[in-house]
């Protein structure tokens, strides 16, 4: 491969000759060689910078330290890694500094390097147009343009993937709970016989857990609105200019279109990023939620023969390379695995946010890539599970009905009948000698076979259902 | 030990004869020896079965289905156990049946068995006046009254322990920042020195921590507002009267002062427990901020001639029984386990909160024994670090002074003036010479000493104080 | 209450005059008022101080730095603390100084005037005949004692609860194994029907991952036979007389029959608990392995009606205070409940052991605290579950025979025959005409009705089964 | 794109014209979208199963069921596979089907279909020479062979990058604690100084720290060269010739050159992943071990001028954007980030354990995509540290000597000459006066001049060392 020479305060380097980054990028990619094919710097934080560059450009410019036309490069670039054209010049990892510091580089050097030669100039030039670090980096620091691109980023995957996927399957549920509402099936507390319920029940539960649990990411969302940004180097602001932050903050907005705002406190938004640690302990909820409703979906759908089977779900693949004709809970295997990699990437993210020390949290990398993990599985997981196995799901009324005749459980309406004790011989007596509960009851003498029928119906035994 | 026969739908058995508990708290201290001397129900669940179990037969009494008579001698065991005065009969252990259903007969027949008494009746009569399941549990389920529990307990240890500890050390915290709003020292990022801030500053980040996590824990509140109670076994509320669940929270609200409503959907309320595990995802968040608050204060008073020494913290206790007139961080100490501990109550509240299936999650009492003693370890780890540790910290002005004056990061102040790479020059040259900046400075030609003393100045380079 | 004065390097404090414990034990009830009622610092850690002192002023003796009288003293004392007698008088708590400092200093305390009490003196005399640090701690320190005190309860935990009460069960599941060995039914894989396997061979399974859980335990138990005593302050062994650290060990081997030595490496054993992290890792994995096991359990005993219901487990008490005749698998939910725990604690355990800074870990009582908590969970759990649930496991023969009739996956068994493609077709075909695999076969003219009886039998299905 | 038809038993598909992959690829491709730009399925897997299905090819020819041409096509495919030439045809992501069948599929027919072509055939073909399920998925299922992958991967990069690489630093700091073994320092408990020891001497812990890893991660070999393989699809070895199960694996064991066996119980090998968990487990040791020394390192090289200065690292890159000179210990950062990372892999390894059911578990994906994703960071992380960190450590002599003779924890020597009470006296009022402790003890008058310098000695407190 060709190179040519850069240069950064501590010396020369060898750069790939056609790469527009420079001295400092190359030196993380050879200094950090972990994992490099499979953990890069999440492409969103990239794009998060690309809105960060431009914005402090911008309030720059306002400010009387930037020049318009390297405002203008300097725009001109951060639209072009918008667009995903510059995606190769980001080769860094997630395993660097735990600033963050090497990725701003990376960005400030390709800006930099990258609008000279949109400026009609040449990489091998000695002397460039732009600055990465006293134009592109004006006013800022690494230490508060990363947790900016952090909160950024985050926020972004949230609004865009994450609670629109998680609404989807919510509606859907929803539907089916409306659908259902009218089938009576047998109640499992303790995976045993219990007490009837209408399917619509069961599947309203699944909605409101959803419900809440958007609730619980929303309320996260103002503290995730608040940037670093202006608190450069150690949270005071050294080295920009009057109104920087707010202002910075503001063009923020106006360009992701997003509601985000300049941190009250600079100092936490450094050396802490509760603000992450919070959101993804709804994300995590959240999981706990999606845990808990595919393994029902998967429950329920068990069978075809020797399971409980009482819903269908969508047959999508072939489910075995050796059991011919064998189909799978696919979609919900997919699901619970993503729910368990969201609770183990939140012990990560606790881990990280816990361990900051004095001016500044040095886990950011790992915290960010950690929550746009599991934000981005979520909305993915949510919407696969949607589109290939909820919209699916129907009853299979007849298993349903038999196991709703058969139960024992439904000697629970008798308690204000005949008393808890006098109910409870009648269902034991009934499960030891295999017969029906009416048979049982009336030989008991506890009540007439006309009461029985009175008395014990799945159908009332349900509550009053919506309309 | 002397004993009594007592019955239930299984059979006779033993019972201690003084015990006002019967055959199913009986049955439970034999089939689950599992650390019995350390790990009780929280005495928290037992309070809080008492106001809803006194709530329910007000709610019957309400609804014409209990008498006045017995819902007086119900009114007043639940009374005494409030006030503590039946600690010894409630024997059971977390690790009993899931959904907590043995807690439930335990208070039932407790219930049951001294209001026989308090109307003047004897353990050893046959007949009692009142019947655990169908008087004292009427319109109820062990499904719906432990998760009701669960959520009063919660409730009232957020509020009247955790929120009250959290905002005791924030105002603390809050008037140290602003004693010490002007005190200038050195910033320390990556654990290297930095640029300038005030100890005021630094400590106004601890602060906003603090402020977003009581906000989060609030946040999580409504939520765990919810009561399921009037949903009985599945649910759907078999055998409660009309109106009955919002009554029952209503009185519920009433008798402990707190604003608690019946929940929406009751199948969410007995299948999972995501409102719990949501208000400890926001616990753990404190837990965070509280890690790295203490992690603070112990590097800096560490010392007292090798470390960083930059405050004093209190000498409460010798610390060492070895090394003699040695005193340690101790407070610190405690709450840096403490939040290691509620970190690790998190996973297993999730992976109790994940495990729910279909109607019912039976990890009640492992899930609401994490989450009281986050609660409870939170609050009283905060009033002891407050107590203990934060009300004393002082500056060592003299220590703080000379890290200031002594430190290379004061170049940042230069970059403005004659661009980044010239200041890095100056500074790794006087790092490596063991000058001074200013002598570099001068010396490399980049600036006079009169230039040099205008532009570095550490008190202009911390931002705008508050007043 | 009545108060003597008593004094350490910091002053007058005032102690309760009954107590045998001094000044440092007193300030630390004062300083950490966390959750005493709840978290006691756990009696193995003190029971194991009582092995460790006796064996240290032994070894003390035979260095010739003690007198054979206080060494008698001193051993008194320690046997009463291991009896039991002295218990009131440990009132600390987890929730102290992260070294074990106060509690260390507490036991040498009570030794020292328990001692000088046994040796006819008063509490109340000025002069005691023992000092707490000077006798009772001598060639000691807190951070050397403290974690030797946790590898010797830790160690024998495991070799006492944990391990015996695991092979229990794990003797009890072989010998289902073996009577189940020839029970054939229902292989289910992804929850759906599968091909057949025995029920024996189930079960082989579960007795195949306590023994390899079994050997990860032993293995981890070399690395925590290693002891720290003899390392004092940092590792060095200052104020230890030569030879000291191997021959404490060897005492504190002989007085408890385990196998410990002392640590090849004193620095790691202070500022580590390595030893303890890896074997919480093997109870981690173990707990993984019973919540398994305990799942498996409570399916495969589901019903009684609309389940599974292929195995009956014992009734053990009442399972709703609603449902009458209900019966929960109430042992399976305690295991699992259990098994959470300890998966929290690891992650707590975990924290706490990456958290050690230079020569000393401060997460001491919080780490070993969640380590017992495990260990006896375990233990008592698996004896629990053995006792009340698996040594009452039968199968449930008419259901089993059920299922692997009416399986689709016995098609399987045709693939060598017809190829993997007509048999799904066949599968395929039967299930959604609801007919069985052989008319459907046949009628598919694939085979003739004696091939298909000829090759599709289930009990050949399984492999060759032990004798 | 071009397209052709494939079909599978499910029905007709449009597959890329040139994909080596069929049916059931596509499916996978179309019904799982989710992170499909980061989450693929671990390449190691990929090659870990074309050692599998040549081994298995081999062990078919063995028994006489597959042709030796087959077998011929089939192990060219496989080394094709092996030498990363094939790597496109495999696009299916970790969150699929929870056994892995698509990933099977996927290989099976990647073998299939470039089998067909090496031998002469076109995709477009409608009859290949080689069947996806019947020859190259001859004598296995999903649930046998994906877990046997997973086995091979995970032994394989422990043995190759993560021990090897752990042995590299262990190396390192063993050299640095033997060259080092003489400088002596003070020693620091609780953050605070305490009695001295060597820089080696610390070191030496370190060292220590990975030798027991390093053992423990061995210690779980054993259970994880255990292969599924010949269990197919429930344990039971359906459809496998007699011996197969012992000569593949023993197949498999040539080729890749690693000790594997045939697990002597495939019901635990195919529902349960504990030997995934416990050698998980030895890693999140490691991983604490590794957050302890990187955190020690960071500490010690802290300053450069107000931190504890004790060090001197590389300086590798430049360490801020807006600092100019400033340097960072990156290394320590990335590998403590990992360490966090390890931690969070960890519990989402165990959930994914814990549950699986009945005859298997169904995490397999993201249980291997996090065992992978743990022993390739923990090895690359360590060759990072150890080269652009760990070998460049050494000594800053002049602020070591500072310290140790500044400090007043040197008091601890004189315990043994007066007392513990009369030290803490002069490290006290030494402190407070800010003296010597030679000043303040011979003020006193507990010792003259003469006495102090003799007893006092640093070099003399650190115990006896290594030759």
């Amino acid at each position: 491969m060709e190179y040519r020479i850069e240069k950064d305060t501590m010396g020369e380097v060898k750069v790939p000759a056609h790469a527009y980054y420079g001295a400092q990028t190359q030196r993380s990619v050879e200094n950090f060689k972990i994992a490099q094919d499979i953990n890069k710097m999440p492409k969103e934080i990239i794009r998060a910078f690309a809105y960060l560059k431009k914005a402090a450009a911008l309030a720059n410019v306002d400010a009387g330290v930037l020049s318009v036309e390297k405002k203008d490069l300097i725009a001109a670039v951060c639209d072009e890694i918008l667009a995903g054209k510059l995606d190769e010049f980001f080769p860094l990892v997630v395993w660097q500094t735990g600033s963050g510091t090497q990725s701003n580089m990376n960005v400030n050097e390709v800006i930099a390097y990258r609008g000279h030669v949109l400026n009609g100039g040449s990489l091998s030039d000695k002397e460039k147009v732009l600055a990465p670090n006293d134009d592109v980096n004006k006013s800022q620091s690494s230490n508060d343009t990363f947790p900016t691109a952090m909160h950024i980023a985050a926020y972004k995957m949230l609004v865009e993937t994450t609670i629109p996927g998680l609404e989807k399957l919510r509606d859907t549920l929803a539907a089916k709970s409306k659908q259902f509402m009218h089938v009576v099936k047998i109640g499992r507390t303790h995976f045993m016989d219990a007490t009837p319920l209408t399917l619509g029940q069961e599947f309203s539960g699944y909605v409101s857990q959803l419900d809440h649990g958007l609730r619980a990411i929303k309320n996260t969302l103002p503290h995730l609105s608040e940037l670093a940004l202006g608190g450069t180097a150690v949270g005071t602001g050294i080295n920009t200019p009057d109104g920087y932050a707010v202002n910075v903050a503001r063009h923020i907005a106006a360009l992701t279109g997003l509601p985000l705002v300049t941190a009250e406190n600079k100092f936490e938004s450094l050396a802490a990023h509760d603000a992450i640690v919070e959101a993804h302990g709804a994300l995590k909820t959240v999981a706990v939620s999606l845990m808990k409703i595919a393994n029902d979906v998967r429950m329920l759908s068990s069978g075809p023969r020797a399971g409980i089977g009482e819903i269908h779900i969508p047959d999508n693949e072939p489910g075995s390379s050796i059991m011919p004709g064998k189909v799978n809970p696919t979609q919900c295997e997919a699901l619970t695995m993503i729910a368990a990699q969201v609770l183990g990437n939140d012990v990560a993210i606790n881990i990280g946010g816990a361990t900051g020390h004095f001016e500044l949290n040095v886990f950011k990398p790992m915290i960010i890539y950690n929550f746009l993990h599991s934000a981005r599985l979520i909305g993915d997981g949510s919407v696969s599970f949607n589109d290939h196995c909820a919209v699916g799901i129907e009853p299979i009324e007849a298993n349903i009905q038999a196991h709703v005749n058969n139960s024992l459980m439904l000697v629970t309406a008798l308690n204000p009948k005949i008393g808890y004790y006098k109910a409870a011989e009648i269902a034991q007596k009934a499960h030891k000698q295999g017969t029906t509960l009416k048979e049982m009851a009336v030989s008991l003498g506890y009540l007439t076979p006309e009461e029985f029928d009175q008395w014990v119906v799945p159908a009332k035994m349900v509550g009053k259902l919506p309309e």
